[in-house]
C-alpha cells in the first residue's frame, strides 16, 4: 500500500452540491457522479486510497438522485466543511474546480451548513442596510451608469450630477470604465463622486455613486480607499475580472464600510449553455452575496441578451432566499431596458429591486435631468 | 446631444480579437457584431454616440469577416490599446467581458501590439528558463502532485521525498490542497519543502515543489513569501479561482523569483462548449503566459476529460507562438495519464514539454520510488 490508514478530526458537518447531468441514462449518470465525489476531493481511483476517513468522509458522498427529465438526472453529493479550509476560492474548488473541464454537467444549487454560513461575513448592508443608506422605502430604487467610455471625467461628472439631481438611487461606472487616460481612476471618482455630493446637498437625497474597483490585483484595495476618500458611496467590483474573493475583501473591509455592487461581466460562460457550467441563481446571486455583495446586477430577460424569466428569477432567490444569518440582497436587471419595460419589471420583479437603465435612459429624450425625473416618477407613484 | 464632441488622445495602435460566430447567416453575423463592436466599448446605441473620436476610434472597428463554416463565421475586431488603461483585468473585459454573456460567440484568438505586449512582464523563466533551474535539458520534463486531499502533512512529505529521489522535476500540491486543517498550508510546504530539497542533495537533482498558493485575496502574496521562505522551488495557482492578475502579481514579484504554475481548476466553463466562451488556446495558454505563468496544465486528450487532440494543439500554441519579447511557456498536459500513455504524449507534444502523471503514477505499482524511476527512464534513454 502506497498510503497508510489516515484518521481525521472531522466535524461531520457537510455541504451539498447539486449537479444537473445531462445526455446520460441512470447508469452513466451513476459512473459521472462517481467520478465526481473523487474528481473533486481526492483525484485517485478509489482503489487507491487510504483505508479509513479519507475514504469514509473525505470524498464526496451521493445523496440522492433523482431523473429531472429524459436523459437528465440531478444528484446532490455532498463534502466535509473541512474539505474547503473555511476559504471561498477553495469552496469554488471543491464545488467545480476540475469538473467544470467536464461537458454536460451543471451545477444547480449548493447548501451550505451553519458551520460554513458562520464563516462568511455576507452582505454588510443587504437590502434593507441599503434602503437605510438611500432612506428610499416602498418602491423599487432606481440605478444608471456612466458612460461612454471615453468621455472625458469632467463630462462624466457632469452626467452624474444630473442623474442625482433627477432621482437616480444609485450611479455606477460603466463597467467599461477602469483606468484609461481617457479618465483616469483618480480624476474620474473625485469628480463624480464631487458631483452626486453637491447634488445631493441640493435634492435631500441620498444618491449613491459606485465607481468601478476591478483593477490589478495589488490596487483593488487601494482604489476602495481612494473612492472613500474621494466621497463615493459604494463600489462596483467585477469578480469574473479579479475573483470573486477580492468582492469579499471589500465588502468585509470595516475601514471601508461601503456597500458592494457585483458586475457580472467575463463570468457569463459560466451560464450560457444550459446544461454546463454554474447555474444563473449561483453565478449571479448566491455566489456574489456570500462573498457580500449588497446588490447583483444582470442582464434582464427581454434585452439585448439570452437570459430568460427563469434564469431571472433564479437569480432573484440565490440573492434572496433564507441563508442563515446572511442577509437577502438586491437584484439589479438592466442590460438594454428602457423606461417603457419599466412596469413590466416592478411588476415580475415586485418593489425588492434595483431598476438598472442606462443607454435607454441616454436615448429617452435630449433632456437627461427630464428623463431621470420621469423615470424617478414611474416608481414614485 | 447629450454628448459634446470628444477629441482624445490616441496612440492609433490596436489590438484584435477573433471571435467565432456560430449560428448566423452572414446579415445576422454582421449585426452581432456591430453589436459587440458596441458592446465592448461604449455600451451605447451607435446613434447616441458624442462626434469625435468616441465614435471613430474607441468603438470596436471589424478589421475582417470570414465564413468558415456553414452558418459559422470569424470576424476580427481590434480595439484602441488605450480602452485596455494598460491592466490586464480591463484587457480581458474589452476582450469578452459582456459579450460572454451572448450564446454562440467564441473567443478564438487575440493579437496584441508591440504597445501593449510591452506592459506585461510574461514569464520570468519560461522554457529556457525552467530547463536552466531544472538543468534539465534535451528530454521532456516530469511533473507529479502530492495527494490525496486529506493524507497528513508528514505523509505527503513522504511522498514528495520519494518522488524528488525518485527523478522527478516538478511536484505540485494536487489543486484541492489548500490550508485545510488536515494539512495546513504553512506546516505542509514546510515539510514538502525539505524534504524535497533534502532528496535533491542526495540526488544532485535540482527537483521544484511548487506548492497551491490559490488562497484569500489577501493572503495570496503573504502565503507565497511563506512558500519562499519554506524552501519552496515554484508557485501554482488557479486564475480561475483567484483571477488571473493575481498570478501576474505573484510571476511579477522580484521578492519571490519564482517560477509560477497555472492550473486549469474552475475555467472550464469557458471552454467545454465549442461554439461559446474562450478558445483553449487562450484561455489555457496565451492568458496565462500573458500574465507570467512559466508552464500552463491543462487535460490531455485521451484522459478522463474531453479536450480533443485539436485544443490540446492550440494550448501548445497560445503557450509558444511567437509573442513580442514574451517567452514560451511549458504545457503540462495531465488528467488521468499513466506511463504507458508516454510514448505516444512525447510523440504528440515533442520534448518542449512537462508530462503530469500524478494517479497514473500512483497507481503503477506498490513501489512509488520505483515507478518515478520508471517514468524517469522512459525519457531519459
Amino acid at each position: 500500500m502506497i498510503f497508510p490508514p489516515v484518521s481525521l478530526t472531522l466535524s461531520g458537518d457537510r455541504f451539498t452540491v447539486i449537479y444537473r447531468l445531462a445526455g446520460a441514462d441512470e447508469a452513466e449518470a451513476r459512473a459521472k457522479i462517481k467520478g465526481i465525489c473523487l474528481e473533486q476531493t481526492v483525484e485517485l481511483p478509489e482503489e487507491l486510497l487510504p483505508d479509513g476517513d479519507i475514504r469514509a468522509e473525505v470524498v464526496g458522498r451521493l445523496e440522492w438522485l433523482r431523473q429531472a427529465d429524459a436523459n437528465i438526472f440531478e444528484a446532490a453529493i455532498s463534502y466535509a466543511v473541512e474539505t474547503t479550509g473555511f476559504e471561498l476560492p477553495q469552496l469554488l474548488n471543491v464545488m467545480f474546480g476540475n469538473t467544470s473541464m467536464q461537458p454536460h454537467i451543471r451545477v444547480e444549487r449548493l447548501e451550505l451548513p451553519e458551520r460554513l454560513l458562520q464563516t462568511f461575513k455576507g452582505p454588510r448592508f443587504g437590502q434593507s442596510g441599503l434602503r437605510a443608506l438611500l432612506q428610499a422605502y416602498g418602491r423599487p430604487l432606481l440605478c444608471t451608469a456612466l458612460k461612454p467610455l471615453g468621455l472625458p471625467a469632467k463630462n462624466l461628472a457632469d452626467l452624474a450630477g444630473q442623474f442625482a439631481l433627477g432621482g437616480i438611487d444609485l450611479i455606477k461606472d460603466d463597467h467599461g470604465l477602469a483606468n484609461q487616460p481617457f479618465h483616469p481612476f483618480h480624476e474620474r471618482v473625485c469628480r463624480c463622486a464631487e458631483a452626486v455630493n453637491t447634488a445631493n446637498q441640493k435634492t435631500g437625497y441620498r444618491c449613491l455613486y459606485a465607481p468601478n474597483i476591478s483593477a490589478p490585483a495589488q490596487q483593488i484595495v487601494e482604489r476602495a480607499y481612494l473612492a472613500k476618500e474621494a466621497g463615493a458611496g459604494g463600489l462596483m467590483i467585477i469578480p469574473g475580472l479579479v475573483g470573486l474573493d477580492s468582492l469579499r475583501l471589500l465588502a468585509e473591509d470595516d475601514g471601508l464600510g461601503l456597500p458592494v455592487i457585483s458586475h457580472p461581466a467575463y463570468w457569463g460562460s459560466y451560464v450560457t449553455h444550459p446544461q454546463q457550467g454554474v447555474a444563473h441563481r449561483l453565478t449571479y446571486g448566491l455566489l456574489p452575496r456570500l462573498a457580500g455583495a449588497d446588490a447583483t446586477i444582470f442582464v434582464n430577460y427581454g434585452g439585448r441578451f439570452s437570459f430568460t424569466p427563469a434564469d431571472c428569477r433564479g437569480i432573484v432567490a440565490g440573492a434572496s432566499e433564507p441563508l442563515g444569518r446572511l442577509k437577502p440582497i438586491f437584484p439589479i436587471p438592466g442590460g438594454g431596458m428602457t423606461l417603457a419595460r419599466l412596469p413590466e419589471m416592478v411588476q415580475f420583479y415586485g418593489p425588492e429591486v434595483i431598476l438598472l437603465i442606462a443607454g435607454g435612459l441616454y436615448a429617452h429624450g435630449p433632456n437627461l435631468l427630464e428623463s431621470c425625473r420621469q423615470f424617478r416618477a414611474l416608481v414614485d407613484k
